[in-house]
Protein backbone atom coordinates (compact mmCIF):
# COMPACT_ATOMS: atom_id res chain seq x y z
CA UNK A 1 0.00 0.00 0.00
CA UNK A 2 1.31 3.19 -0.92
CA UNK A 3 2.26 6.28 1.42
CA UNK A 4 -0.67 8.04 -0.10
CA UNK A 5 -3.36 4.92 0.40
CA UNK A 6 -2.39 4.78 3.99
CA UNK A 7 -3.00 8.49 4.32
CA UNK A 8 -6.53 8.46 2.35
CA UNK A 9 -7.61 5.86 4.83
CA UNK A 10 -6.23 7.94 7.83
CA UNK A 11 -8.51 11.01 6.11
CA UNK A 12 -11.84 8.58 6.26
CA UNK A 13 -10.96 6.70 10.01
CA UNK A 14 -10.19 10.53 11.29
CA UNK A 15 -13.27 11.78 9.50
CA UNK A 16 -15.35 8.43 10.99
CA UNK A 17 -14.42 9.80 14.15
CA UNK A 18 -15.18 13.23 13.92
CA UNK A 19 -18.90 12.00 12.75
CA UNK A 20 -19.23 9.90 15.98
CA UNK A 21 -17.96 12.95 18.31
CA UNK A 22 -21.07 15.20 17.32
CA UNK A 23 -23.56 12.32 17.64
CA UNK A 24 -22.07 11.75 20.72
CA UNK A 25 -22.21 15.05 21.58
CA UNK A 26 -25.90 16.25 20.27
CA UNK A 27 -26.59 12.55 22.64
CA UNK A 28 -24.82 14.19 25.84
CA UNK A 29 -26.90 17.43 24.97
CA UNK A 30 -30.21 15.92 24.66
CA UNK A 31 -29.76 13.69 28.36
CA UNK A 32 -29.18 17.26 29.95
CA UNK A 33 -32.28 18.52 28.99
CA UNK A 34 -31.55 21.24 25.84
CA UNK A 35 -34.24 20.19 23.42
CA UNK A 36 -33.83 20.26 19.42
CA UNK A 37 -35.98 23.52 19.05
CA UNK A 38 -33.51 25.41 21.42
CA UNK A 39 -31.43 28.01 19.45
CA UNK A 40 -28.49 27.25 21.55
CA UNK A 41 -28.81 23.07 20.30
CA UNK A 42 -29.31 24.38 16.65
CA UNK A 43 -26.33 26.67 16.34
CA UNK A 44 -23.89 24.10 18.27
CA UNK A 45 -25.42 21.52 15.49
CA UNK A 46 -24.94 23.88 12.77
CA UNK A 47 -21.27 24.87 13.58
CA UNK A 48 -20.50 20.85 14.53
CA UNK A 49 -21.61 20.28 10.82
CA UNK A 50 -19.93 23.13 9.24
CA UNK A 51 -16.43 21.88 10.70
CA UNK A 52 -17.09 18.67 9.71
CA UNK A 53 -17.74 19.59 5.92
CA UNK A 54 -14.90 21.98 6.42
CA UNK A 55 -12.43 18.63 7.23
CA UNK A 56 -14.35 16.53 4.48
CA UNK A 57 -14.18 19.59 1.91
CA UNK A 58 -10.37 20.24 2.69
CA UNK A 59 -9.64 16.17 2.19
CA UNK A 60 -11.47 16.14 -0.80
CA UNK A 61 -9.03 18.75 -2.44
CA UNK A 62 -6.58 17.49 -1.47
CA UNK A 63 -7.16 14.08 -3.30
CA UNK A 64 -7.56 12.02 -0.27
CA UNK A 65 -11.07 11.09 -0.14
CA UNK A 66 -13.85 10.88 -3.16
CA UNK A 67 -16.40 14.01 -3.14
CA UNK A 68 -19.18 11.51 -3.37
CA UNK A 69 -18.24 9.59 0.17
CA UNK A 70 -17.51 12.88 1.59
CA UNK A 71 -21.33 14.04 1.10
CA UNK A 72 -22.22 10.31 2.28
CA UNK A 73 -20.37 10.87 5.19
CA UNK A 74 -22.53 13.77 6.11
CA UNK A 75 -25.37 12.24 5.30
CA UNK A 76 -24.71 9.37 7.15
CA UNK A 77 -24.30 11.82 9.95
CA UNK A 78 -27.42 13.52 9.80
CA UNK A 79 -29.30 10.13 9.77
CA UNK A 80 -27.92 9.28 13.27
CA UNK A 81 -28.18 13.10 14.47
CA UNK A 82 -32.15 12.56 12.85
CA UNK A 83 -32.39 9.30 15.08
CA UNK A 84 -31.25 10.84 18.23
CA UNK A 85 -34.02 13.63 17.60
CA UNK A 86 -36.47 10.34 17.39
CA UNK A 87 -35.76 8.66 20.43
CA UNK A 88 -35.85 11.94 22.67
CA UNK A 89 -39.35 12.32 21.55
CA UNK A 90 -40.20 8.95 21.84
CA UNK A 91 -38.90 8.79 25.52
CA UNK A 92 -40.43 12.40 25.82
CA UNK A 93 -43.88 10.70 24.95
CA UNK A 94 -43.72 7.58 26.90
CA UNK A 95 -42.99 9.59 30.11
CA UNK A 96 -45.91 11.73 29.31
CA UNK A 97 -48.09 8.92 29.51
CA UNK B 1 9.65 15.33 -3.91
CA UNK B 2 8.08 12.11 -2.55
CA UNK B 3 4.25 12.06 -2.95
CA UNK B 4 3.34 12.68 0.67
CA UNK B 5 6.28 15.75 0.35
CA UNK B 6 3.98 17.02 -2.37
CA UNK B 7 0.46 16.70 -0.25
CA UNK B 8 1.80 18.13 2.51
CA UNK B 9 2.79 21.75 0.31
CA UNK B 10 -0.45 21.35 -1.29
CA UNK B 11 -2.19 20.97 2.33
CA UNK B 12 -0.14 24.50 3.02
CA UNK B 13 -1.05 26.01 0.26
CA UNK B 14 -5.02 25.07 0.12
CA UNK B 15 -5.00 26.19 3.78
CA UNK B 16 -2.98 29.92 2.68
CA UNK B 17 -6.05 30.25 0.10
CA UNK B 18 -8.95 29.65 2.96
CA UNK B 19 -6.99 32.29 5.25
CA UNK B 20 -6.56 34.85 2.68
CA UNK B 21 -10.39 33.82 1.39
CA UNK B 22 -11.30 34.75 5.41
CA UNK B 23 -9.38 38.58 4.83
CA UNK B 24 -11.57 39.36 1.66
CA UNK B 25 -14.89 38.05 3.21
CA UNK B 26 -13.80 40.44 6.23
CA UNK B 27 -12.57 43.50 3.99
CA UNK B 28 -15.87 42.90 1.95
CA UNK B 29 -17.74 43.15 4.76
CA UNK B 30 -16.42 45.80 6.32
CA UNK B 31 -17.00 47.83 2.80
CA UNK B 32 -20.32 47.04 2.84
CA UNK B 33 -21.24 48.84 6.06
CA UNK B 34 -20.90 45.90 8.75
CA UNK B 35 -19.05 47.12 11.41
CA UNK B 36 -16.83 45.06 13.53
CA UNK B 37 -19.35 45.49 16.69
CA UNK B 38 -22.33 44.33 14.86
CA UNK B 39 -22.73 40.71 15.99
CA UNK B 40 -23.45 39.25 12.60
CA UNK B 41 -20.42 40.34 11.81
CA UNK B 42 -18.45 38.93 14.72
CA UNK B 43 -20.65 35.30 14.59
CA UNK B 44 -19.00 35.67 10.55
CA UNK B 45 -15.41 35.88 11.66
CA UNK B 46 -15.84 33.48 14.52
CA UNK B 47 -17.32 30.68 12.17
CA UNK B 48 -14.94 30.63 9.75
CA UNK B 49 -12.19 31.04 12.43
CA UNK B 50 -12.91 27.53 13.35
CA UNK B 51 -13.67 26.38 10.05
CA UNK B 52 -10.06 27.47 9.28
CA UNK B 53 -8.61 25.59 12.72
CA UNK B 54 -10.72 22.64 11.85
CA UNK B 55 -8.70 22.80 8.46
CA UNK B 56 -5.50 23.18 9.84
CA UNK B 57 -6.57 20.19 13.03
CA UNK B 58 -7.44 17.51 10.19
CA UNK B 59 -4.12 18.19 7.97
CA UNK B 60 -2.26 18.42 12.04
CA UNK B 61 -3.61 14.85 12.63
CA UNK B 62 -2.50 13.62 8.81
CA UNK B 63 1.20 14.56 9.38
CA UNK B 64 0.64 17.01 6.79
CA UNK B 65 1.15 19.77 8.21
CA UNK B 66 3.23 21.02 11.84
CA UNK B 67 1.60 21.45 14.61
CA UNK B 68 2.90 25.00 15.21
CA UNK B 69 3.26 26.12 11.74
CA UNK B 70 -0.51 25.74 11.70
CA UNK B 71 -0.77 27.78 14.88
CA UNK B 72 1.18 30.47 12.44
CA UNK B 73 -1.55 30.42 9.85
CA UNK B 74 -4.01 31.01 12.37
CA UNK B 75 -2.28 33.88 14.36
CA UNK B 76 -1.38 35.51 10.96
CA UNK B 77 -4.98 35.49 9.84
CA UNK B 78 -5.70 36.94 13.13
CA UNK B 79 -3.07 39.75 12.32
CA UNK B 80 -4.44 40.59 8.39
CA UNK B 81 -7.64 40.42 10.37
CA UNK B 82 -6.98 43.57 12.69
CA UNK B 83 -5.28 45.45 9.87
CA UNK B 84 -8.65 45.82 8.05
CA UNK B 85 -10.25 46.48 11.20
CA UNK B 86 -7.87 49.20 12.17
CA UNK B 87 -8.01 50.54 8.65
CA UNK B 88 -11.97 50.79 8.97
CA UNK B 89 -11.68 52.89 11.84
CA UNK B 90 -8.65 55.28 10.51
CA UNK B 91 -11.10 55.65 7.44
CA UNK B 92 -13.73 56.40 9.61
CA UNK B 93 -11.79 58.70 12.00
CA UNK B 94 -10.73 60.62 9.00
CA UNK B 95 -14.07 60.69 7.88
CA UNK B 96 -15.68 62.51 10.49
CA UNK B 97 -13.48 65.42 10.41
Amino acid sequence: MSDIETLSRLAYEQLEIDANRIVQLIEVQMANLTMPQCPVYEEVLDTQMFGLSKEINFAVRLGLIDKDRGKEILEHLEKEVSKVHDAYYKHKEENRV
